[in-house]
């Protein structure tokens, strides 16, 4: 078995290194403007040239992450500095909230009107003050922050279309990456606010928006964590929860919260058992938990960051559990993910394929697939198997 | 070919009045709230009671309109008159303006953002009008268009997240509705806004939207209708192209501008080449003019409106030039739309296909689809063919 932890730790790495980090080096870089391409076809080449603040915050976040962790090459650094310049002169309104779109020279495009913008720049200038010590970067990082916690009640502030009272609902999404982006600039932060904030965020995801009568996380659910029979109510997005339990797996591993990573290891056993498309593989887009027909047209879809998320999601599992279920949940989603993913002819990996398996869109990165999901996850899951395969040597010595 | 003509018009009359217009009838109507349930599973059942204003419009116009041109059926004009009931009095805000949507009860969930919830109650309360001629139908619906000519410029208002100045552009909704709308309520209006209005919604739909060196209409341009290079700039919407065709040959026929109504036919001719899907039948949802990948995911799939539309606009085509290109499309898309997407089990039309034609929900009605193409279009094609016979048979005998 360790041989084979091997021939797959060495897959994740291999791809990361030698194909989709050198994807998005060569292709995603706008030399004459600053910042990146995103929108690359199935060869890379750019199609369309607007700046989204999502994906530029998410790749400089990439590749300062990757200086960082992996090995500290000065053209990572590069690449992640040329996304940071381009932000810090374009990506902010008067009041310092992020934009959620600028034109490939820098002029907003689309108002600050989506918070996740704010938490992807927060989780960039803090890995780059990491990697540089430079306090400009700290400060934006922080900022941002503390920004994102004084709008978390009514993120989508004047944009929001909702009327007041009649159906108040809050979202899963915000509570979850708060979960993870509290760790990203944990060395920036006082404390007791990193405690209170994982505290907050492990309460929310764990106890409001997971129902144990369904065995599920909603997305959205009422103030109170009350089940909402609504279109947004009723809806589970089974990527969004894996991914969500692999936040929660580090942080309780950090607390040494064996229950917690246990109540999360279910958890995910329950979303993957629901999600997993019985008729042809793959890890559905949405479900409605009642069975009516969801809203969203592309409910049927296999989509790359669900797939990689759950892989990652079922190593974590194994490696603090040693569930043998994760095991083999790993291996099922690995062999349907590698067989459609990944593209070996251009590099890098198809994002949208339909339900049957069939690419839906032949591009490797948009208005929403970036240098993001697939690089963090190839990095999360060697780096998880190397600990794996440590974790087994160490026992097998034991015995 | 007089006796075909007989059997696809009693198809399109029978599938109307037996099986379409009762499904909504027996199934839709609210008898404790008022109003309409549209989220309709495949059997007719109930499976949301949100209430969203296009759709409670819709029906509103659609039972009127079958009141004043089919027959007049007391049944017909109470169901239209429930759901305008409930519409006048939870529909508004204060300032006239139409919800996006309310709670079954009646409350305002979704606030005003959607313009085009403002044409559709200016139909309803128009039709409504000519049923009963009754004085505050009629006001509302010239106080309602009155309000959208004001807001036509801006029509997002407050809930436009555009950034003003770096990219403006226009989409073509509005002019495309206007071009319809204006009919609707011509007899509520001065004579000359009517001829301004339709003026300029030709001028709109002919000269600015469609461009002549691709021989498509687009979904977005710039002020001055020139294109823009972005995804909004590159779409191009079929089914949209092939409704608002119809629209401008009826305007044409009303005016004899023969060389508008040829002008309409031949880019109908070009939105149908370049929208069919040569590999599996059926006309796209969405594409990208410039062969890149579209933001939409759904881009792929066949919709219920898009077939039935591009139904009547054929045989309008036929009616109106004769051309034999016209009767072989509306054959080609009748087989499609027939083998498709009624449901001879329980009644109505399922409204989203996958790409291979596989039904993708299996709704009846939902936020979007609801009580209006289906019967409209079968209301429109019986017309039609009726119209096709009677000229034939003039010439027969002129012969």
């Amino acid at each position: 078995m360790s041989k084979t932890l091997a021939a797959y730790r060495d897959m994740y790495r291999t791809n990361l290194l030698d194909d989709v980090v050198p994807f998005w080096a060569d292709h995603s870089i706008d030399r004459e403007f600053g910042g990146y391409f995103t929108c690359l076809d199935r060869t890379g080449k750019v199609y369309d040239t607007d700046k989204f603040i999502w994906l530029q915050c998410r790749q400089v976040w990439c590749f300062a992450m990757l200086y960082n962790q992996v090995e500290q090459k000065q053209e990572w650094l590069d690449i992640a500095l040329n996304g940071a310049d381009f932000l810090m002169k374009n990506g902010r309104d008067e009041a310092g909230n992020w934009y959620f779109s600028l034109n490939r020279e820098g002029k907003a495009l689309v108002q600050p009107y989506n918070i996740f913008s704010d938490c992807f720049a927060t989780m960039a200038f803090g890995q780059l003050y990491k990697a540089t010590g430079r306090k400009d970067f700290g400060d934006i990082a922080t900022q941002t922050f503390f920004n994102i916690l004084k709008r978390k009640d009514n993120p989508k502030g004047i944009y929001n279309k909702g009327v007041d009272g009649t159906r108040p609902i809050q979202g899963f999404s915000l509570p979850m990456i708060l979960s993870n982006l509290v760790l990203e600039v944990e060395h920036l932060l006082d404390e007791k606010l990193v405690d209170d904030t994982i505290k907050d965020a492990i309460g929310s995801v764990m106890d409001v928006f997971y129902h144990p009568d369904l065995g599920l996380i909603l997305e959205n659910v009422a103030p109170n964590g009350a089940f909402v029979n609504s279109f947004e109510g009723r809806l589970i997005n089974p990527g969004h929860g894996l991914e969500a339990m692999w936040f929660i797996m580090d942080l309780a591993e950090k607390t040494s919260d064996t229950a917690l990573t246990k109540k999360a290891v279910d958890i995910s056993l329950n979303i993957l058992e629901y999600g997993w498309d019985k008729e042809h593989g793959g890890i559905l887009y949405f479900k409605d938990v009642k069975g009516a027909p969801p809203q969203q047209l592309e409910w049927d879809q296999k989509l790359w960051w669900v797939h990689i998320e759950a892989t990652v999601c079922m190593l974590k599992g194994y490696l603090y559990t040693g569930d043998e279920r994760c095991w083999q949940w790993f291996e099922k989603i690995h062999e349907y993910t590698w067989s459609h993913f990944p593209d070996p002819e251009y590099g890098e990996w198809f994002g949208y394929l339909n339900r049957e398996g069939k690419v839906l869109l032949p591009l490797k990165g948009g208005k929403w697939k970036g240098c993001f999901h697939v690089p963090r996850g190839l990095y999360q899951c060697y780096q998880t198997l190397e600990f794996i395969a440590s974790k087994k040597a160490a026992t097998t010595l034991q015995d």
